[in-house]
């Protein structure tokens, strides 16, 4: 089915300020594409099939900017710990069971399934350092209807034996693994994925930075998490100006050719945010992570203001929920506690601004992405939100704050990736 | 059924420190109160009937120290306000409403069954002003199984007319009230319930210091949550050294005679803990709300270590969810957040103690309630937690860290309150 229309609540992002919505609205999909949302159907298309979800909102699919598909099997454990102890205790040991392909595809399908029946679209994903089972989450990504970008990530010091490659060896298998995968999904690209900083060698920065430059792959990494791993970093890079210079000098850090996520920014400082603007650097805010690790608290008011692109991650499983709104209620209220504790001169987030990281702030990282807005792909999802006594009494933009906070997975019922229908 | 054995892995709190737990273990329910956990079964139990829950959790149930029973309808809308604004938006209009016993007996069904299906036992919940609706919402509460103390609301000032009582009003449908319940159910009693000290005059908070007295029941209210409320108390009692003491004043602060809850306690000074303590004043730790409404987070390390005695409450619908695992986690989290951001003199809360703080140490209000040591009430539930791929992997303690982030409400599949099996 190519062609369709939606009928339903709808709402969308305009920009960080205002929501749009359409009560009984019909959103028109045109060969994967939005056509547009309009109060009465025109004519030109009432020979399409109608979706008639009456009574039920219509979102557009949410872009999960950061998650680690490997970690999702032990999420929400160890949540007592730092960054980097967390990493030794739970993290690697785990990550090395991907060596078995027959664990990962019995794993990362489990993944899948999570991410396929909630409101999540599409979303930026660390596979591990095994070149093999990444393809596999890749293949179940593909399968399963969602669009993705996913990593291959490297890591060649500072990690057991049991997860660490061979300097060469990881750019090989980079390398190999691009040759495979690219152009292979129509919906699942490879992403460039060094782990941080403190994960790689100078030598093979070097190497990564070259094998972007050949194969225009965008880049995905983390940045300034956790002042134990800043104070790391600047002992490995004692040259560079900030963690994000030290990125840069290796050519992983955003430009025009270079798409590039960094997840968290929590301690980034005002060198480092310059930078990112310039680049054009994506910033995945992690707002549960960023809590449970014990890490601090974005300034999603500065980079907002500063008109840096961003969106939202779950960091599975440094996050325990897969569900994007589960990271807006984070942000919303991590923003306050902000405001109100550190700095009062950076306003708490709005309902808004959560939903447009979630949806079209996020979603740019993919391009037309995250808004019903003629021309946008047709992300959609429906959501059954009858179980919070709404019905005929509240607005939308309403109802989708009390989604934000109050929403389960199972009231997703209905999702649309591409104008391609999963369920 | 008086006399019975749960089987499955058992896990409950010792003090804040120590978590029990026995996997595959017996607990014996004889009339309603537990008679042990036990490794192999007594041959004298022998008798009784087995429930055998093997490979589920059982935990005590859950005490939420505070909730707004009216609130439930309208949870999770207007969070970008403040509290004293989102009372007046939100709350004051909509508690106007449970002057209707119809609404009232419509939304308040709908509040119990929430609470009866998930993980929490029993509460300690706010009503409203409206006399016949609160006793409407006991009648409900005792219907369903659930234990509880439940106020009918003072507010004699500083609230819209169609939610303000006359001083004397107020005083005499106190009384009436608690003359028609009191003892009217075997689990479901009255609690003296002023709002807040800006909702009564001097004059009431007179009258209710008598009633308590002469009543011999329990007190909630709320303490020192918002800065603005702070500031406008100090201003209504300047006479008082602090919010604690204005409350004092009245005899409705705590000491033997006199069991007294007081939510939130953001921004209690050093007097006003001295009080505290030495009043025995329980504190419901409300951290959501806290978050939600931007009050702040409150000094829960402190308190603590200074032995006040303490729970957690939900706060519906300054918080969002009833079930005290949601509570819990909100409670690390804030925990951490304020060490990292605040304090780093107060270490982050952790696993075991947030699960005594739900348990042992709200119980507590209730007297041998929250434990599975023997005298203790048997409230319990089995958690099924199984859709996490635990089993078999992870010891008991790690099960109770998952399900604290991961537990949702069609996961608790069996539940008992004081020996009775509500499902």
């Amino acid at each position: 089915m190519k062609n369709f229309v939606l009928k339903g609540d709808l709402c969308w992002s305009r920009d960080p300020q205002h929501l749009e919505s359409r009560k009984n609205g019909y959103l028109v999909c045109e060969n994967g594409v939005s056509a547009g949302v309009y109060e009465t159907l025109p004519e030109k298309y009432s020979a399409y099939p109608l979706l008639d979800y009456a009574g039920k909102l219509i979102l557009p699919g949410f872009t999960d900017l950061h998650a680690h598909a490997p970690q999702y099997r032990y999420r929400a454990l160890g949540m007592d710990l730092e960054l980097l102890e967390w990493l030794d205790t739970h993290t690697f040991p785990q990550e090395a069971l991907y060596q078995d392909t027959a664990h990962a595809r019995k794993n990362y399908a489990r993944f899948v399934e999570e991410m396929r029946k909630g409101p999540n679209t599409r979303g930026c994903i660390f596979g591990t350092i095994h070149r093999e089972s990444t393809e596999i989450l890749m293949e179940l990504l593909e399968e399963s209807g969602l669009a993705a970008m996913v990593g291959k990530v490297n890591m060649d010091r500072h990690s057991p034996d049991i997860l660490r490659e061979g300097t060469e060896e990881s750019a090989e298998e980079t390398i190999r693994w691009i040759q495979e995968v690219q152009g292979k999904y129509p919906h699942v690209t490879p992403i460039l994925t060094p782990r941080f900083l403190p994960s790689c060698t100078d030598a093979l920065l070097e190497k990564l930075g070259k094998i972007q430059k050949k194969f225009h792959i965008p880049v995905q990494s983390h940045l300034s998490e956790n002042r134990s791993e800043v104070a790391w970093v600047q002992e490995l890079f004692p040259q560079s100006k900030n963690y994000g210079d030290a990125y840069d000098h290796f050519g992983l850090f955003g430009g025009e050719n270079c798409p590039t996520i960094m997840a968290h920014c929590v301690l980034s400082d005002d060198a480092e945010i310059a930078l990112m603007k310039e680049r054009g650097v994506f910033i995945a805010h992690c707002p549960e992570s960023n809590t449970n690790l014990a890490s601090g608290i974005a300034p999603v008011r500065r980079y907002l203001s500063e008109e840096i692109p961003m969106g939202l991650g779950s960091d599975i499983a440094g996050g325990t929920r897969c569900s994007l709104f589960y990271a807006m209620a984070e942000a919303i209220r991590v923003s306050k506690l902000r405001w109100r504790l550190v700095d009062d001169r950076l306003a708490p987030l709005t309902i808004p601004e959560a939903f447009y990281l979630a949806t079209k702030g996020g979603g740019a990282f993919f391009g037309k992405v995250g808004s019903f807005e003629e021309g946008y792909l047709l992300d959609a999802f429906v959501l059954d939100d009858s179980r919070y006594d709404n019905i005929g009494e509240y607005t939308i933009a309403e109802r989708l704050e009390r989604a934000i906070y109050l929403s389960e997975d199972n009231e997703v019922c209905h999702k649309f990736v591409e104008g391609r229908q999963l369920f």
